[in-house]
């Protein structure tokens, strides 16, 4: 880095208003706008409106809460740039789920700072990073009173239920979000030192099994042994779904799956990936999963099916001697190119479909918003621009790299607006997203913010 | 039935009282006393207090509440019949938990009475049953000043548990609990027009199954196919008890049991038992179980394993991708003649270790109180006394019958006391026990009571 370089004023901007940004971002912490669940549903909509205001108040035009039909979407623009291209930035303010509550050491919604970290459900994924590119252009137009090209601003309320109303939402506002680009403020860094650019997504389509059984749940000793236990026909459906080697077993389930290439596997094998260091982080004795591919591999660009919840019988504390009237699952598929979501639910109802259950009546509904999975061009110019700017904020250029994760938005923006997503957030594997004790490092949060003031600035003369 | 028959003075008393005995019963319905929960520790033993309060209200004497290492137990006594034999009965005053709660249509705890039933948890299993032979009791030493015989009434408040600490306390107090026979006030009759005497009750062995995987939920897109899944290796654990038939697949689990001779599968055959009426009450379009045996046998004489509860990762309303960090099931075994809870628990063990299940740890842990088989002799003195009793109260001779449910205290009076166990109680299988919406017929109180008080006047002259 150059020492001797003038560092110019929105920087010291941001630097001088940077105990006013966190102060802002515990405040939209504290919103419990948990998508998943309808009793929260009024929740993520004052998230939205915080996003809408805090855009208004960094200047942008036209910011407004919009509705779908769930969970609604925000929008912002600035669009004083004649000549210039339009960028969309994207991210979403809604959480998931806090259960096992039980597991946090500070209640979910009350931000807490420790040691660098700000712990709170949303403060990684997705709020802390989606603070960093509103600060940014706060940053410019307070400053340099413009912006170097035209931005959109977009904002979702249900990425962690899979954008269920999005495609019809894009589809109807296709001049509204009209872009040249997208870049995503929703997604991973490879560590605190050493930046990635995400060239693919995987896709996901969600299933709830529902198996009854009797009417009303027996008595296991008058009962047990005479009728189908729905427990076990669950049991059944779900062990049949892997077989004992980890290799998912539902029939045709890889064969739309395009293979990784020899050049691919190449690359992917250069990614440093520490097994053990994994192990040791999550506390198990082994890794697992298809056999023949790599745990990089298993992870970037092999399908999965995951059991996510399942329950049946009784579940509290001591016992109860039941034959349960019903028991649940929900499944997560993530897709690799080129599987769809609707092959993949119809490959799942057949297979579950050859198990011979009597008893019991079993139903498989798939949850709203299956996406397919993402992949771009690496020589696509905004991700030749997002890594220039990377190898400075970092000081070594980003490995390019796919993700397990879905960000569905990507799908639909390239399908209904036929722009590519460029991913520029700051969150770190580590920091428990989904999980309890979710934090995010405030270190990502002054990266990012300078990260989007040169990422605009260079992408204004690159696109 | 002779109608110019003279209706003696105890019977006039049940009907004149009976009631003040309804509304005592409601009182003691409205004592949550779930013994598998240990926030009801308190309730479980109130619901001691009431039951050594009505005994002595009764005319019972040393009436008296006993702690045990657990849920306490009630004792009471009434012993001025030298030279007579002397029977203890024996009920129990816990209730299984009520969840789920939103399948009752009243409030568990607020005993309703509707065209002649009394809905409430504990109504028929056993409280309900309990009361018959205390206000017998009451009506007799009322009315005639002393009891035919020498009776010891003993209840328990941990049978929906397994009763754990009953082992220890029978031992230690054997003098206190010595006897001719006991009399158990749990248990089910036949139908609303047709008694039974049950002969036979199966063990139970209860174990909790918890798999452990990573310390903590992990996103199901950036983890999932690369780290063995909790939900996956549980499903494998449960689905691998039984083969596809409906047989026990765990090695050496019917090694002990003592198959049915020809001559009692051909008095099972001869027991009317309607498949046709028991799916349409269950509402089931198969019955299902061990190939090879009828439904009555599989119920009456064959050890059974059924999972009773199991759960892992999210379960509430919507989705949340994630592997979740750990998984449990609870599970029970039923146990024929001449299985014992040790051996089980160890077939298990050995059974779950031979399954490969890399990145995972299990732990099966035994519930406290398994208990083994329970058989007495059908030409047993107690028992044609009882089936006297019957033939008259119902106008029909009982079925010699097994009961695939557990009434630990048999096997316990046996090993303990060298005594058997003659089940004398009328709930009836529709009743809902340790289902939601539980109740006894009001009816099914007057009969106890009535029989009661005839079989205590001819066990004094028949044992």
């Amino acid at each position: 880095m150059d020492s001797t370089r003038v560092v110019p004023a929105w920087q010291s901007y941001l630097r001088t208003h940077q105990a006013r940004f966190i102060e802002e971002l515990r405040g939209f912490l504290q919103i419990p706008s948990i998508s998943a669940l309808p009793a929260h549903a009024a929740d993520v909509a004052a998230a939205g409106r915080w996003v809408a205001q805090r855009l208004e108040r960094a200047g942008l035009e036209n910011a407004r809460v919009l509705p779908t039909g769930g969970h609604p979407v925000v929008y912002a623009d600035w669009l004083h740039a004649p000549g210039k291209p339009t960028v969309l930035i994207y991210g979403h303010f809604d959480v998931q789920p806090v259960e096992p509550l039980d597991l946090w050491t500070h209640p979910p919604f009350e931000p807490v700072i420790e040691a660098g970290r700000l712990y709170a459900r949303g403060a990684s994924d997705d709020k802390g990073n989606l603070l960093a590119p509103i600060t940014a252009l706060e940053a410019l137009l307070e400053t340099e009173k413009r912006l170097p090209l035209n931005v959109k601003f977009f904002a979702e309320g249900q990425e962690e239920i899979g954008s269920p109303q999005l495609p019809e939402f894009i589809q109807e506002h296709k001049a509204l979000l009209a872009c040249d680009l997208v870049v995503s403020a929703d997604g991973l860094q490879w560590s605190p030192d050493q930046p990635k650019i995400d060239v693919a997504y995987k896709g996901m389509v969600a299933m709830a099994i529902d198996v009854q059984g009797p009417v009303a749940d027996l008595h296991s000793g008058l009962y047990g042994g005479m009728v189908q236990n729905p427990n076990h026909a669950l049991a059944r459906i779900l062990a049949s779904f892997h077989d004992t080697s980890g290799r998912v077993a539902v029939k045709g389930f890889y064969d739309e799956v395009v293979p990784p290439t020899t050049a691919e596997r190449e690359q992917m094998a250069r990614v440093p990936f520490d097994e053990v260091e994994l192990m040791a982080r999550l506390q198990v004795d082994a890794l697992f999963g298809e056999p023949g591919f790599t745990s990089v591999e298993r992870g970037w660009v092999r399908p999965t099916l995951e059991i996510c919840g399942m329950e049946g019988g009784f579940q509290g504390d001591g016992f109860k001697g039941i034959v349960p009237a019903r028991a649940a699952a929900k499944i997560s598929c993530r897709l690799a190119l080129n599987q769809t979501p609707s092959n993949i639910v119809g490959l799942i109802r057949r297979h579950v479909a050859t198990l011979s259950l009597p008893g019991v009546e079993v139903a498989i509904t798939p949850m709203e918003g299956g996406i397919g999975p993402y992949c771009m061009p690496v020589d696509h110019p905004g991700v030749g621009v997002a890594a220039e700017v990377l190898t400075e904020l970092y000081g070594t250029p980003p490995h390019m790299t796919r993700c397990g994760g879905t960000i569905p938005i990507c799908s639909l923006f390239l399908e209904s607006l036929g722009v590519y997503t460029v991913g520029f957030s700051f969150s770190l594997e580590d920091e428990n997203l989904h999980g309890p004790n979710e934090f995010f490092r405030l270190a990502s949060l002054e990266r990012g913010q300078v990260g989007y003031g040169h990422l605009l600035q260079r992408l204004a003369r690159a696109l």
